[in-house]
């Protein structure tokens, strides 16, 4: 412990103490992201105020061979920014706000500490969009969405997270300062440093600072549920929509069980389309509601949909999607495992029915919702633990990421690895290849200070 | 040599006589890229027929420390692929075929040795469009353009070729094979080692396959000439197409010097707008013509363009574009000494006058046109030598990436280093950056085999 006391003082007198915390003057928030895993208060809190703060902090902590966590908005999902009660955990929350918006070269330049909120804000403020969106908007910081390379509603249309980041600041464990900082969309000089630090979960460096695509706002959204008779055809239906009218904002496919299971939750029950039906699609399509109805006849004539509703109000847009939303509900109305997993387009409607089969074979009475973002070959499930109180949800996890497996896919979509996946990891990723991370992880963090067991080890 | 000598032997047991050719029986073209700069034949080459012919290959070269150069299809543009006369070169051109074409996907997995052209064909026979497209295509294979992260034709639509790679099979320096096929959008489990692979030019791995996204083929294309008062119309007019319309196919800003030459190159000549302009955009845009032209009425309104022809048939457009193509006669025209730079979008318009300004001021009389595709932040710029033949290319280059670096742009846009532009990095990439490509270079090829003295060292 004079160790830690040792470099607990090195760096008050770096940072100043207002930015060294300890014990009860730690926010419990700081213990745990969502997920509240083994929570830990950390040996430490480093508020840092600028990149040289946070330079200043790793260069002290490296030195000592001390672990450190980067800690962003907390609502990660993987057990990522949990510290142990040994680690320091330093968070990006103090390096706030907006230095740059761009419109010629459509760019956002930010610290990394900002929500994604108030990004999203100043972008509409530009009249420009920033397209990265997702439920933990108001809290999750943008360090930590590029430090997850995280998903969201969006994905289809305008890519991960990583499809928006042209430039990082980054700092190494050492606490050398990589300005990796770009505006350009075309610079091939030398290896693309940056790719390295995204999603890579804290583990090779912690960012300080980002420059962020911008596009332009899409029009009026035209909003459309639909019944479909089999897989095939939501693929087949989402192509000829994307053929014809372009990438739709968002394709939701729900299966017949999470269909009632939205549909029976409404406040005001409606029922906008048979709950026979086996397959159900929403879509956000920024095309005139005309056009969509042409597409629509087309995709009737070829059997690829059997009945479909357009809304013709915001109103009645909203009341389509709470069926989707009822996602939002499970935490409360069941005891939900959610699997966030994806497979190859093709293969999403077979990954149903072998997880279907496998589980109530294993598990009968289960109750199990089905439902994905296909088009960027997500699939969603929920076991709802309440169901079948005698399961063991590990054996329920093993059995749905051996499918995942089966069918070359990946056990986490969007989410990540951090400590809950790590388990699982084998099943997408091979020995060779997570040899390689480690060669990776070596090379930018020779002293295992950054993050130390998560994603790897 | 007798190492040699026995290098070779485990090779020949390895691959077969066939497969390792040394001295005349060398087909020239291995000798060096397109640039022809410091031709060698090598001291013996490669013909690997599979990934584990690569595999046994770099085994053997590992184990003593014999350096390898991989070649595409040699049509680089910065003597990356040219070996020296102590390098043993590694071909893939027998690595072809198209192994797996996945509609539902849409994406196209292919052997690294596969020229452009058909995976192009390929995509088009299955009703979809690999966007990827430069002039080299019937020559370039798709292993070269993912090791160059090559740009091209439809940079501003669909991205550079990292934007269009889904998975690879990588061979690592020590002839380990990393199996990262993956045709998800969404697959957050550990790093992305793929990305840094992609843009490495041969110095750490070699591609051997590649799982590629295709997108649905665009509509009928419209296409626009027109003029515009200075360069923040070129900018402004972009953003309100893109706005109002969509992202054009092709964005192409010419300067006057540029437009003159252009036109008075031209076999039948035409002069389709005034050349007193300053600056010249063609546009492809697949939108209705008198969508194109609504919007065009407002951009003459807000005073962006001073004129405008659009093409009111294929041959018209044909003959547009002619004005363009000038580029294709500088070899033979000109002497040119060619850029490919970039600087943020808003800045590439100071870029042309300082360049412009120190060039003329440094040589007077000299010959030189100045052009980009904007929308990607690329500036092209060609100073023809013969009107300035005592001047030192040398210093020439000097005075624009100085100009570069002073914009915080990037010496090359899409090229990549290679050799050629080596001695200019620095420009662009801090020293603290390059020590770290110098480790990821380490972690990946600790014995330094793969493509020694390219874009590092
Ligand atoms: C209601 C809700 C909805 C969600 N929806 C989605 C969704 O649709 N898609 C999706 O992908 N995720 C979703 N998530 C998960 C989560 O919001 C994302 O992973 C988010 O990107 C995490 O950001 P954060 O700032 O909270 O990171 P944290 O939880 O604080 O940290 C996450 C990881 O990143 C590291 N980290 C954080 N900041 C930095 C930094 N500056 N530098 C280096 N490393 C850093 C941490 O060490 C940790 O490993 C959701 C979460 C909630 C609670
Ligand atoms: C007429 C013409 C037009 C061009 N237009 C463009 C353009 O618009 N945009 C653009 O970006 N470039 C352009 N180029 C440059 C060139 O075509 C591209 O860089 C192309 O991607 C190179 O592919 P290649 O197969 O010929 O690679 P090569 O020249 O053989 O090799 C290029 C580099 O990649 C490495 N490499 C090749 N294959 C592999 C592999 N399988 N694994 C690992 N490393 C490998 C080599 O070692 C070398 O460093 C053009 C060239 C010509 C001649």
């Amino acid at each position: 412990m004079t160790d830690l006391h040792e470099t607990l003082g090195a760096l008050r007198i770096a940072l100043g103490d207002d930015a060294v915390l300890t014990g009860d003057t730690i926010n419990p928030r700081h213990h745990s992201d969502w997920t509240y895993h083994q929570p830990a208060c950390p040996a430490a809190l480093l508020l840092p105020r600028d990149t040289a703060g946070v330079a200043a902090a790793l260069r002290i902590c490296n030195e000592r061979g001390q672990s450190v966590v980067p800690q962003g908005g907390m609502t990660g999902l993987a057990g990522g920014s949990t510290p142990r009660a040994t680690d320091i955990a330093l968070s990006l929350q103090r390096l706030t706000g907006i230095e740059d918006i761009d419109p010629a070269a459509m760019t956002l330049t930010v610290r990394a500490g900002t929500t994604l909120e108030n990004i999203q804000l100043a972008a509409a403020d530009a009249g420009l969009l920033f397209p990265l969106d997702l439920g933990a908007r108001g809290s999750c910081q943008i360090g930590g969405n590029i430090a997850t390379n995280a998903g969201g509603n969006a994905v289809i249309r305008y890519g991960m997270t990583r499809d928006l980041v042209l430039g990082l600041e980054v700092v190494l464990a050492d606490g050398r300062v990589l300005n990796l900082l770009n505006k350009m969309q075309k610079n091939n000089t030398g290896y693309d440093l940056k790719q390295c630090f995204i999603g890579s979960e804290g583990t090779l460096g912690v960012i300080t600072r980002a420059v962020l695509k911008l596009v332009p706002p899409p029009g009026p959204v035209a909003t459309m549920l639909c019944a479909l008779p089999d897989y095939a055809s939501a693929v087949a239906l989402l192509r000829r929509i994307q053929r014809e009218l372009g990438t739709p904002q968002a394709y939701e496919v729900m299966w017949q069980d999470f269909y009632r299971t939205g549909v029976s939750w409404l406040e005001k029950p409606i029922a906008p389309l048979d709950d026979s039906h086996p397959l159900f699609v929403l879509c956000d399509l920024d095309a005139p509601a005309q056009a969509l109805e042409a597409v629509m006849e087309q995709a009737f004539e070829a059997g690829e949909a059997l009945d479909a509703v357009q809304a013709s109000s915001h109103a009645q847009a909203r009341a389509l999607w709470k069926i989707r939303e009822a996602t939002g509900e499970f935490p409360t109305r069941l005891k939900p495992l959610n699997f966030d997993v994806s497979v190859p387009i093709a293969d999403i409607g077979t990954c149903v029915e072998r997880c279907r089969a496998r589980i109530d074979a294993r598990w009968p009475g289960n109750r199990s919702v089905y439902f994905g973002h296909i088009g960027d070959s997500n699939l969603h499930l929920s076991v709802d633990l309440n169901s079948v109180p005698d399961a063991d949800p590990h054996e329920i996890e093993e059995t749905v990421f051996a499918v995942v497996g089966e069918l070359s896919g990946s056990v986490s979509a969007e989410h990540g690895i951090g400590v809950l996946k790590k388990p699982y990891l084998h099943h997408s990723v091979t020995a060779d290849a997570l040899d390689a991370m480690a060669a990776l992880k070596a090379a930018f963090d020779p002293k295992g200070i950054l993050n130390p067991g998560k994603v790897l080890g």
